[in-house]
């Protein structure tokens, strides 16, 4: 024993406490930081039908088919910023200042008037939610969120030590919000609303009187608002996309955008931030937190943002309606297609790319719910959706109307097939058939 | 009293406790998010001297004289990419399989080898040291940074909860590591070594030599490396980068760089994160923790994605020759020009695009500090260069070596004109003098 001893040597690092053995673990934020879509589709045994082929109407991504290209001014402006070499360097952290202007003058209006200093450029709608969450929102705060609604804002929020609080939007009413439920989760520790519209994954688009009502309760109970518009203006003829922000008289309102989704260039990463302040509730404080955040990361990609002016100005009209008119045309056929079949309640959408489905789980005994319902349609007929335990509410599924037309028509048949074969009348029914 | 307390109706929403009037209030993250460059510069008093056009050698960013422009073929690459159409979708939150790929080929070697799944794309390096600090270390923990150093490491970290523990650069032996004084620094909350090599704001490049005995207190210690990267290669001839992963036979490196620097286009935002774990250290938790983390606000702009393969492979090696050797030519200029000004005391750099200059004070007695010395530089010269009290280390200015050379050199002339004139000889010369 001794002689052991007296051969090791008084080294004085050992002297301080620190590690003998390698244990590196990730972080508990990044253990936090759940995507509750991939969850579900990773738990999911896809493996589709080998005599028909697959067709996903799962993917939020309105370019995957080659069928809704974005338009060419758009490809020429980044084109011609490249060629400019003006825009290699870096850019302020929230963006040109001739960027920021730009879409400024894009959303400015009488009622809401936006100037340069009112846009912060982010990568993507993505960090524009993330950075407006930060901002307004500390640890042990709560946030409320749109159930159905888009599952980033609570995997960020979660990440984050906020705790997500969900207010029901209701199909039976074109999925408004159900204000009493909404007012009814607000504490003194509430610090933002999400309001998501036009919806994903409803499609919905809301009108001005439910808006008006909507700022009603975030005035009575002072909460500013996180409007995530990314699908601002693209609504069907016949319907008008109204933003939140020139509706309110006080309400400050953060209005996430970006090009993703009306241009079709979601892997651009070009997003905004619109900060609306009628009544000078925000100050300088948000928007001075609203630019530190910007200088952790910097902002989006330089030669995309010096084609944000002429994207925006010169991109024909014609351009978004031909985008509108397609999505509308086939969300009609899918939902007249789907609204015969026995046991779906399809719900006609307003805007933005997405139907959803509720399913009569009464009627498929086969399925314990809809993520096994979802999980069979790829087995028996190659048709993936989404189910809406993604958006926290199952027993619906969620259609993407971006695919080409004749996939939208065979899906629907498909879907049809697969319901017939599985829909069984409820019990009482049965009763009546047997006697 | 009790007339008027009779008019109240009980409202249900008002038993619950709620905010009764607006308080919006930046987040605690945001107040910690603190750039010291800007708190810097936005505090002193920048007022050129009319009679002097104004030389700016203080941003860190190649391209702002035009003078260093990115090759034709990065800019084809993109511009390929964008007519591809390919590229507008979203692509997978760590990036393409095969734009990883591209990047892995470019970085694999025997040692060290790579292949796509190793590598993490990210918006710009600043992304990608967010990530890595993200996943390795929690609130609470402390991270080892380079002083003098890159500010956005503490700027992250502070955010974060993370404590900052500065370890010191020796000017005396071209900036080398403190060995020492780094490992008297670690104890059991120790996350992560930051390492920065070749170095903003030093310009130094590390011996083979150095590295290992670096890579030798981690594993002593058992903690793994964040190796910011994104000047490597960037180094002059007769010295050689040496990559660190390679040389670690256990110490597990997450090694960031980009676009930005060598390929001269920062506001591009194209990062990675090389993920070296020759033992098996990180595991899984720390790569899967790694694609939780970049699923919160998706990866790089998907153009710039698409033009990696072509930008790695195809620029020319006279292209990266070109920059270097007007790097190198420049810092011999400046370097010369000011070792023989009374009073400073130049680095001569190995590589990067800096030279961080000692200011011997006690003969500056006009000037408090690097601080005071730096503006009174902009307003008797109009040459502006960063105190180096915006990278943690007093008493030295950084210049930018990127500017056209005659602008270098007549920098140097009206620096040296600065120093003359505000040149006091010591106490004790002065004393001789009076004898």
């Amino acid at each position: 024993g001794w002689s052991v001893r007296t051969h090791v040597s008084v080294n004085p690092a050992k002297l301080k406490s620190h590690r003998q053995r390698w244990n590196v673990r990730p972080s508990e934020m990044s253990k936090k930081t759940l995507n509750p879509i991939r969850a579900i589709v990773d738990g999911m045994k896809l493996t589709p039908n080998p005599e028909k082929p697959m067709i996903a109407l799962s993917i939020g991504d309105p370019t995957v088919f080659g069928n809704l290209p974005t338009d060419d001014t758009v490809l020429q402006a980044v084109k011609e910023a490249i060629d400019s070499h003006k825009y290699n360097g870096y850019a302020p952290s929230v963006g040109y200042q001739k960027s920021r202007e730009a879409v400024a003058n894009f959303y400015s209006c009488p009622e809401a008037p936006l100037e340069g200093k009112d846009v912060i450029l982010t990568s993507g709608c993505s960090q524009a939610i993330e950075l407006a969450i930060s901002v307004l929102c500390n640890p042990g705060d709560n946030i409320l969120v749109p159930r159905p609604g888009f599952s980033l804002y609570k995997t960020l929020a979660v990440s984050m030590g906020i705790q997500v609080k969900f207010y029901n939007l209701l199909p039976e009413k074109s999925w408004e919000i159900d204000l009493q439920h909404l007012e009814s989760l607000i504490d003194d520790k509430t610090a933002c609303l999400i309001v998501n519209n036009p919806s994903n994954p409803c499609g919905s688009v809301f009108t001005k009187e439910h808006q008006h009502k909507i700022l009603a309760v975030a005035s009575r109970n002072c909460i500013p608002i996180l409007a995530d518009e990314i699908y601002g203006d693209m609504v069907f003829p016949g319907c008008d996309f109204q933003p939140l922000a020139p509706l309110s008289s006080d309400v400050p309102i953060l209005s996430c955008g970006g090009l993703a989704k009306r241009w079709l260039v979601p892997g651009w990463r070009m997003g905004w931030i619109l900060i609306h302040d009628c009544n000078y509730i925000f100050g300088t404080g948000i928007r001075e937190g609203l630019v530190k955040l910007s200088q952790r990361i910097l902002g989006p990609c330089t030669v995309v943002q010096g084609a944000l002016e002429s994207i925006l100005n010169d991109t024909p009209p014609e351009f978004y309606q031909g985008t509108i008119s397609f999505l509308k045309s086939n969300s009609e056929i899918c939902f007249s297609e789907l609204s015969t079949v026995p046991g779906l309640n399809p719900v006609m959408p307003s805007g933005a790319m997405y139907i959803m489905v509720g399913i009569e789980m009464e009627h498929f005994p086969d399925f314990q719910n809809d993520v096994e319902f979802t999980e069979r349609l790829v087995t028996e007929q190659s048709v993936f959706c989404l189910p809406a335990t993604a958006f926290e509410y199952p027993n619906f599924f969620r259609i993407v109307v971006t695919v080409p037309e004749e996939m939208m028509i065979e899906a629907c048949i498909r879907i049809r097939e697969f319901c017939a074969r599985h829909y069984r009348p409820r019990s009482q029914d049965s009763h009546e058939l047997d006697q």
